[in-house]
This record gives C-alpha cells, sequence and structure tokens, in this order.
C-alpha cells in the first residue's frame, strides 16, 4: 500500500485538486492518504470533503487525518508539502506577506523588499519569510528523522528557495513541483498549433524557464511563433491579470534573451516593467499583471473566498450527505480530466512504473551547462520505477538567458539562503544595499529593524539578532 | 636577443619605472627595446630620456621607436601593452573619462555610468569606453598576427575585461599584470611583521582579491592583524587619498566577507561606501578615498603635470647632456632596487629561467573552485622557463566572497563584454536598468544617446546602432 500524506492539507483547495487526479488513476486507487494540519477544524473540514468527494468519483482509498505531523509521517512514501506558515491570530499566511509588504513600502520598497529585480513575484518572499523557510525545513528534517526513503514533493513556494535549502541541510529526498510549463501549450495554441504535434523543452530554474526547443512536425517552430507576434502582438489584450504569455513584456524579453520566457518568468523580469503601476500596465496590460497594489489584494481575496465557501461546504455535506460536490461546484470538485499538476503522475510513475514526462525542480548535475552542479534546476525529466531522468537539454538556453537572467537569479537564491543559514543580520542589510530602491544605508537598518519587530517576527528576530546587533555596526 | 615592445611607452613615466627594472636585470642586458606611440612628440621624448637613464645606469640595451604599431611587433617577443585610447584633440585619455563622467552625473549616475556598484573604480570603464577596449583588441590582434608567440603583458586597465576580452577573441597570449597584491606587504609591516618571514597568498580577480592565506613563522596571523584592528584601527588616519587597507571600509569588508580585501578591492566595494562624498569620507577616512569629485581631478593634475614635467626635462637633457637625471629627478629615474612590478621579472623567468614567484592574471582552469574556467583569474603563480604555473589556493575563499563580491563582479564583465561584443545597445540599456541609481527606463536612454553622441564617440555610436535604434524600442 501506498501512503501519501498531504502536509498543510487545511489550505483545502489544492488538496481537492490532488484528490481528484488520484481518484482518476486507478493504478492507485488503494492508497492510503493522510491529510495533515495544524488547524483542526479546517482537517477536519478538509476530509469531509475528501470522503465526499472520493465516494461521488467511486474511487477508493483509506483517508485518515491528524494534526501531528509526526504521526502523519509514519510509513509515508510521498509527502505533497503545501504548507505555508501562518502567524497565530491571522486568517491565512497570505497576510504576513501583506503586512510585511507594507512595511517594506513606507522604508521606500515598492511592493515590499522582497519584490527585488529578477525576483519580482511578489507573494514568494525570502528575504523577509524566515517563518515559513523555518517550518519548510522543519517540515523536511521530520521527513528526514522518520520517513527518511519518502519522497517529499514541495509544492509551496518559494520552490526555487526551499527545495535547495531542503537538499543542503538535510538527506531527505526532496523534489519540487510547479505547473508553470503548461503555458507553452497555451503559447502553441493561440498561435494555431496542436500541443499533440509539438516537440518542446524548457529549461531554467523556478519561474525562470525559457522554451529552449519549440518545434512542431519536426521543424522549428519559432518562426510561427514570430509571424504570430508580428502579425497579432499589436492587439493583444490580457483576458485576466494572470494572462501575459504574449504581453508587450514577453516579447520584450524574447527579443533581448533570444528564447521565449514561460509562464511565471514573464513577471520575474527586472525594474524595467514594474518601476509602478503605470510602467506595469504599459509592459502587461490593462491590469498591470497580478504582482501590483490593485490585483494582488484582489487574488487574496478571492483565494480566502473559495476558502470560505468549502468550509461551508464542508458543514452543508455534514448536514445533507446527499449533497453531491461534483454537481454543486464543478470547477472544484472536476469529473473530467486530469489537473495540469504533475503530483500523481510522479507518484504512479515511481511506484507503479507508469512512466511520465514532467517538467521538475532537481539538482542539475550538468543538465543545464554553466549552471553549477548542485543548484536546482527545472527541467524535463522522465520518471519511472528507476527514479527521474533529466533530459539532455537540446539546444542549450542562451549565453544572454545565463549570464543576465538565470546567474543572477541563482546569486540571489544563493544571498537569501546565506543569510537564512547564517543568521547574521549584516546579511539582509547586504542584499539591500543592493536592491535599486535603496538610498542610503540607514535605510535598509530601518526598514529590517520594523520588520524584525513585527509580532509574528519574534523568532526570526531573536535568531538574526543572536550574534550581532543591528544597531552597532 | 630578446625583443621587448613598449605600446604606448609615451605615457613615459610608466615606461621609465620599467626601463629602470630591465637596467637592473643583468640577464637581460643586450635586449632591444622597442619603443612605439602614436605621439611623435612623446614618444621622441620617451626615447631620448630612455637612452640617457640606460646611459646613467650603464646598462646596455638597443633602444629604438616608431610610430607603426606593425612596425614595432615585428620579431617581438613581450608586448607590454600600456596604451590609453586618447580621443583626437585631447591632451590624454583621462579627458574621455572626465567628460563621460560628466554625461552620467548629469542622468543622475554620481561619478558616472561606469561607476557601479562592485565596480567603483571610477577610472577603469568598461560600458562607455568602447575606443580602449576596441583599441586594445586591435592591438592584441596585431601581435596574434604579426608576432603569434609574443606575450601581451596587459597593463592597462580595465585589466580584467581587457585580459578577458583577448582570451575570448583572439589566440594571443596575454597576461594581466597589477601590482595591487603588494598590499598585502604594507598591511604586514603597518601591524609590526616582517613581510620577509610570511607565507600568504591572494586570490580572486583583478582589483578584487582577497588574502586567502596568511601565516607569520608557520602561523596563523590572523589573530595578530585582529589584536592590530582591535587597538589602533580607530586611530587610524589616511595618510593620501589612496592609503584605505586599514580604512573603516577595509575593516568592514573584513568582517563581512571573512578575509582581508587587498589593494583596489577595498575601493570597489558596494554603494554603502560610495553614495556620496559625506559617505565615502566616513568609509575611507578624510580624503574620501581616491574615487571622489575632489581626489580624483587632482590625481590626473599630477600625472599629467609629471608628464609635462617629464617632457621638458627630455629637451632639456638633448641640450645639455651633462644633465643627470637620476640626479635630477631620483624618485622617478631610480637608481635603487627594483619595482613593484612583476613585467621585467616574468620576462626574465621566461627567457632566463630565473624562477619568479609573482601575482597574475591567467585563465582560472580549476584554481578558485567554483569559478568558470575560462574566467580570467588574479592568482600566485610560478613562472619558469617552462611557462606559468598557478599556485594551489589554500585555504579556498570564503563562500561569501564569491557568491557576494566575487561572482556578481565576474557577471558584471561578462555584461560588459555582451555589450562590447553583440554591439547591441539593449545590452547597454539592461546593465542601466539593474544599476541601483537608474529610477526609469527613460534614463537609459537619454544617458546612453548622450554618450553615443560625444564627439568622440563616433565609431561607438555606428557600432551600437547598427543593429538597433535607441529611440525605436
Amino acid at each position: 500500500m501506498t501512503n501519501i500524506v498531504f502536509v498543510g492539507a487545511g489550505s483545502v483547495r489544492y488538496t481537492i485538486k490532488l484528490v481528484g487526479d488520484l481518484a482518476r488513476t486507478e493504478e492507485l486507487h488503494g492508497s492510503r492518504l493522510v491529510l495533515m494540519d495544524i488547524d483542526e477544524e479546517r482537517l477536519r473540514a478538509t476530509e469531509v470533503l475528501v470522503r465526499k468527494y472520493l465516494s461521488e468519483l467511486k474511487a477508493p482509498f483509506l483517508v485518515e487525518s491528524t494534526t501531528s505531523l509526526e504521526r502523519a509521517l509514519e510509513g509515508a512514501d510521498f509527502v505533497i508539502n503545501t504548507a505555508l506558515h501562518r502567524a497565530p491570530g491571522h486568517e491565512d499566511g497570505y497576510v504576513q506577506y501583506e503586512i510585511t509588504r507594507e512595511v517594506g513600502e513606507r522604508h521606500g520598497y515598492y511592493r515590499g523588499i522582497d519584490s527585488q529585480e529578477l525576483n519580482m513575484v511578489s507573494d514568494y518572499y525570502t528575504l523577509s519569510n524566515f517563518n515559513h523557510l523555518k517550518m519548510s525545513l522543519d517540515i523536511a528534517k521530520a521527513v528526514e528523522r522518520i520517513a527518511p526513503n519518502a519522497w517529499i514533493l514541495q509544492t509551496s513556494n518559494p520552490v526555487f528557495e526551499i527545495t535547495q535549502l531542503v537538499k543542503r541541510l538535510t538527506k531527505a529526498k526532496i523534489v519540487g513541483f510547479c505547473h508553470g510549463y503548461a503555458h507553452v501549450f497555451h503559447i502553441a495554441k493561440t498561435i494555431g498549433l496542436d500541443p499533440e504535434r509539438l516537440d518542446w523543452q524548457v529549461a531554467g530554474v523556478n519561474h525562470a524557464i525559457w522554451m529552449n526547443r519549440f518545434f512542431y512536425d519536426g521543424k522549428d517552430a519559432y518562426p510561427l511563433l514570430d509571424d504570430w507576434i508580428e502579425k497579432h502582438a499589436k492587439d493583444w489584450k490580457p483576458r485576466s491579470p494572470w494572462d501575459v504569455d504574449f504581453s508587450p513584456a514577453a516579447i520584450d524579453m524574447y527579443k533581448f534573451y533570444g528564447m521565449y520566457p514561460i509562464g511565471d518568468t514573464v513577471r520575474s523580469g527586472t525594474w524595467k516593467y514594474h518601476y509602478d503601476l503605470e510602467t506595469k500596465k504599459r509592459w502587461y496590460g490593462e491590469f498591470g499583471g497580478i504582482d501590483n497594489e490593485v490585483e494582488r489584494p484582489k487574488f487574496y481575496e478571492q483565494l480566502r473566498a473559495t476558502r470560505r465557501r468549502l468550509l461551508e461546504l464542508a458543514k452543508e455535506v455534514e448536514k445533507d450527505p446527499s449533497l453531491e460536490l461534483t454537481k454543486v461546484w464543478p470547477e472544484v470538485f472536476s469529473t473530467g480530466k486530469e489537473s495540469v499538476e504533475q503530483h500523481i503522475p510522479f507518484i504512479n510513475a515511481l511506484v507503479n512504473g507508469r512512466k511520465a514526462r514532467l517538467v521538475l525542480n532537481v539538482e542539475n548535475n550538468g543538465t543545464i551547462k554553466g549552471i553549477p552542479d548542485d543548484v536546482v534546476v527545472e527541467v524535463p525529466v522522465l520518471v519511472d520505477k528507476e527514479g527521474i531522468h533529466p533530459e539532455r537539454i537540446e539546444p542549450d538556453l542562451t549565453d544572454r538567458i545565463k549570464k543576465f537572467y538565470l546567474l543572477p537569479r541563482i546569486l540571489r537564491m544563493e544571498w537569501a539562503l546565506e543569510a537564512f543559514i547564517s543568521g547574521d543580520v549584516r546579511v539582509l542589510q547586504e542584499i539591500l544595499i543592493r536592491d535599486p530602491r535603496t538610498k542610503s544605508y540607514e535605510q535598509t537598518l530601518a526598514v529590517i529593524n520594523d520588520i524584525l519587530n513585527l509580532p509574528f517576527n519574534e523568532e526570526m528576530k531573536r535568531y538574526f539578532l543572536k550574534k550581532s546587533d543591528i544597531n552597532s555596526k
């Protein structure tokens, strides 16, 4: 029997999505699903919804739930980590981000101190998010201790930094998951190509991947993309704040770097595209993308509304077991084909040898030339019973992608990890000194001081001030 | 007979210094010295002074001079390149820098666009200095063609970028020279150690080297340095704008990076030390170092005054051959021991097998771990008749030096080379977008436009605008 643990199951929606994929994967029927969350109410609701959804789909699984990470991990084969750190007294993890960002903005850091050049995706905090990195590392250490052979499927962001951190500091087997690669299909469909006839690759690091290969019926399809851009890019309009695949920013990056940026990569350009909302609108269309003061709060509110509705639905199901989730809310409780998430195909490939081509975050070891071996890269891999086999990246990424985008992004990861691992507050200062928004040394002291003094950062403050006094340099 | 060519001999003073070293190296007596410069007047003066100085030192050399690079290179064994590009109508190469810097400052770039974080040494332009890079590359190509077995001793700055550029684009044998390592001895003497009893190493890239090894009588001498800092650093005062070995900036860098920064490395810290003259004075003492609006113009004026005096002296010698240079100006026409320049020991080692331990800029090839093989690094080497043998770097540089200092500096070199090689004006913009002083995309367009429109940048403008139009992006 395969034991699959959902850590942070109470975020609800993600768990439901993966449970749907499990239900549709007959070879995994009969597996044991362990739902774990520290929030009892949400955990209970998730369990109710999962059981009901599975019964509607007639998919037999053993479902358990626990608030104890240690108990959940006993016998685990796969640990799907979607957990986000939540400060006591707050509704969700995003509240921490919003408060921390406000502190940054007060000190002149538009979108907060973590929204730096080449790391614009503004909900993936690394510098100020000690709590979440620490929690993610602690979960990995528990896996290493209790279920040393289990795979961690790292799902919550920042996938790059967390996967790398866990690789550096534990022996746990960890792989980073992201569905961003799927934008390749959106791009193909938009320009009128059948995704089935594509021969494609993407490579880079998480949220920083580029379409190095794009063939259609065996022929280079980049000229088709160029044609489409030439003819249609000027009429492009985003259908949502997330719809940036053909934004002026994406096309500008493509023209400079020489290969097409995929998914969140487009959001992670330099300040050129991000100085202010007006700049963002020029480069990402009328919404200015998702990473701005108007759209992101709306998105958080949507997430909250969805979760509130799910929690209510759990209560309704308990009262009235005849209620059918797949009819009431089919967008969430899907009866259709698999999601774009790669977790269940990954598990099925390792457990049952059902070969799967996935895009995963694994150690480089020569896969992308010119990137250090131990860096976690996002590349296409074949997964089978023997393990994970990265594809040969062909053609290689351009020099500009490596030197102007990937290597600077990798350095930023290294800096964030050095800050976290050393607990040396001077590293935080040093990183901010290099931020284009910093005007003085005093500004870095002030913003770090205010962030360390946030009520939910007590542990962070103790950790960072243990060796050095921020004010005595 | 060994043929030693001085390209840019008319900068006079540097030539005189190396000629003094040659005179003191008896094994090289009888060699042929070819002085080359495009400025006939200065070349003639240099020749007069060199002949007179050599005769006073009773050192027999064959001295020739020519304004033709091609003729100078015929039969060359060693090409000492001290040439600096000079715009027509201007007194020296520094005038270009001063004008270009003024343009940068008008657009909000304090100390000019090339004075960037981690590349503060403000006379070593890379971005805006197309003319000098192009001239240096052309000299190397001429060597490759006319004297393919000759060594180029690259002396004019930026040594890092030029040496790297020539390695990438030609087959010429080039080695970069800098005397910055010698600050190790100043540091040792200051804290009361006899340099003879030191076991030391430095490693990094040019103007970015760190004292990875510092032993005294076989024991770690860093504790002695720490002691001295603890007791005396607070009373430190600079004796000149160049005297920064024990400045608060040096000590701050040492404490953060974990090894002592050597020579110009101290000048090349982040903006933390450089925001404005007041900040510079806080970190570099009363002069604020050499890289500021007060001291650097004075330094240029000194250089010019020295050269003017040398040109006058040449005329006086022609009129009155009994005049003795070594008596009139012994600081320049030294009769004492060798200078700290490494050129002549390098030549003597290769020609006569007189082994020499030097600090040179050569391809890394694994010497510093974690730095790409093809990057030109500055490391201690043994030179003998067989060639250049880098020492094993032990202990390794700290992770912080690599990740927060060397790798960012190396990326900056790569960016500058990509701009120069591609001739793509967008690369210049992209580099400026990442500059902490840039506030908008329009600012980068404006400053680049004004620099390209400087009268001495006509060739640069044609080159950079051949493919792309700066205003049509």
